[in-house]
């Protein structure tokens, strides 16, 4: 601790009042064992000194820390690139605010320090809950937060892969089902999905509605695996739009900026956006409308999904049952790189 | 707190171990008062149990809490909309995952309830320093922090406006000055200033300098004052542009979500960027290289400027001399939106 920082403790409060620490400490926690006057006389002091209860104390009587938490398991530089988990934060904060909460957030390296983090919250009385994203198949994140005696929790991610945990969620099976009809409903036969990272369960899902509709379609479906960065966005796009004449001729991107990534590799290769390509990009926002051509994109209000889990996290907070909620499906919202293949 | 919640106490440990509750806490405080068996077997039992001290105790103790703050008064919806905040956190949080810390971010409605978290925080012990940003003139906050026993604090912006606190900063200044000789050099004699809020001391240090160099320059120069959001940014845009013969003929934006704002205005007006007006943006960012014409852009590395101030957070916080460190000077990269005034 800096020497230029001091704190009120009790020590402070029992020398100006002239009483014991233990005085002072059954005075502010309101316990018998001394007078009403001296009782009074603490409190005025300790009023006077500015001292109010520290989070451990709070939360030892019972209180609330007033904070929740939020643990990113990702490189920090990428946090700055997708403007997703701004907006989710933003969501979060809205209702947060509301009840004058704090987001303690923590990047960490890997899933094993999340887990550490979560007991270390718990044990340490940190956060009030927590919200849990990018859940895994058998993710141990959630079998830690289902125990028992765990922090509250919302898992924010598909029903099946939330142990029964109160969870939000948002339809990413139909928004794929439904890009992949949009496409085949304007003559495309081969399209590919540059998706994003393998571990998450939403990525499993979005594969299995992607083949599931490819194959009912009887449309080739190609898929490419990235970390979501633009950088492997287009590395994905320049290795699909090389590899000779039965290229896709249609490409659905886990984010925004790998499909804004695309349309500048498309661009250099002399692809030409819509008519030789149809793009497609997850998680719209103001930058696929800021593009030239604008960026047809599955369209959800991540700020207002935040906004519900945090509502709900107050919820389990509160003792309330835990459910599933549907926040929404995401709809395409077809802007200028998406048109017909042209006729041979 | 909700009843599925069950902590470790001290109780906890005492009755599993056979002893009071007075001897956990000595044998966890390692002070005297308990044998040496005794406290072997406390600590074995609590360990056993996954007992931490809580963030208090660590605090009575003069242990850190391994967080430091960051309070943000403003309407959090407009959080999601620039990148310029995610990218500071990001950048910040690189440099607390170095350190194993968290980062509580906190949205509140008014200056006011800033100056009330953070007198909360030092009280309750909630974290070890504090980033303080968008620094106002005379402003309360500086004058809070500024006192002998306030939380370690890094100002993010200029010098004048730190009280002699640790501050690091980019040169505005010097960034508007270099912008209007830009397009003064292209023949550009009407230049638009579209300004973000009034009470930021970093506008009026870009105002300042925005004065200065026109009239030095003997160009006209005006200012229009907006909340940064995209929709005063085209109000004001549509505004400049339909004042007649005599508008200006190039704009300089103080974010870059009104910058994009001001050319959709400009399209939909019939006038052509950059042949009719040209446009600069401030906070280079991904969108800038999406536009169609890409964004001309006032560019600094702003997750480095945020890993900057977290380093310099450590240095207050570890007792270190305060300073003023200037991070930057953004740079102008002109693109696509600026070009000379054609000849009449």
């Amino acid at each position: 601790m800096s020497d230029t920082v001091a704190r009120i403790t009790i020590a402070d409060i029992a020398r100006r009042a002239g009483v014991s620490t233990g005085a002072v400490s059954y005075a502010l926690n309101n316990r018998p064992g001394v007078s009403r006057e001296t009782r009074e006389r603490i409190l005025a002091v300790a009023s006077e000194l500015g001292w109010q209860p520290s989070s451990a104390a709070r939360s030892l009587s019972g209180a609330k820390t007033e904070t929740v938490g939020l643990v990113l398991a990702r490189d920090p530089s990428t946090l700055g690139v997708e403007s997703f988990y701004m907006q989710f934060i933003a969501g979060i904060e809205s209702e947060l605010e509301k009840r004058s909460y704090g987001l303690l957030l923590q990047v960490v390296p890997t899933l094993e320090v999340e887990l550490a983090t979560y007991r270390t919250w718990r044990a340490a009385r940190r956060v009030d809950g927590v919200v849990c994203v990018d859940p895994r198949v058998d993710d141990p994140r959630v079998a830690l937060l289902a125990e028992p005696d765990a922090l509250p929790v919302v898992v924010v991610g598909d029903p099946t892969l939330a142990n029964g945990l109160m969870n939000v969620w948002t339809d990413d099976a139909a928004a794929i089902r439904q890009s992949v009809r949009y496409l085949h409903a304007v003559g495309h036969r081969r399209i590919a999905r540059v998706a994003g990272v393998e571990g998450f369960g939403h990525t499993l899902i979005r594969d299995g509605a992607f083949r599931d509709e490819t194959e009912r379609l009887g449309v080739e479906g190609v898929v490419v695996r990235t970390d979501y960065t633009p950088d492997q966005g287009a590395a994905a796009t320049r290795s699909l739009l090389t590899a000779g004449a039965d290229r896709p001729t249609a490409f659905i991107y886990d984010n925004d900026v790998m499909a804004l990534a695309g349309l500048g590799v498309a661009s250099e290769l002399g692809v030409r956006v819509p008519d030789d390509l149809s793009i497609i990009a997850w998680d719209d926002s103001p930058l696929c409308e800021a593009t030239y051509p604008r960026l047809s994109a599955l369209s959800h209000d991540v700020t207002r999904y935040g906004a519900h889990v945090a509502r709900r996290l107050f919820d389990v907070i509160d003792g309330q049952p835990k459910a599933s909620f549907l926040d929404s499906t995401p709809v395409l919202r077809p802007r200028g790189t998406t048109a017909p293949v042209p006729a041979k």
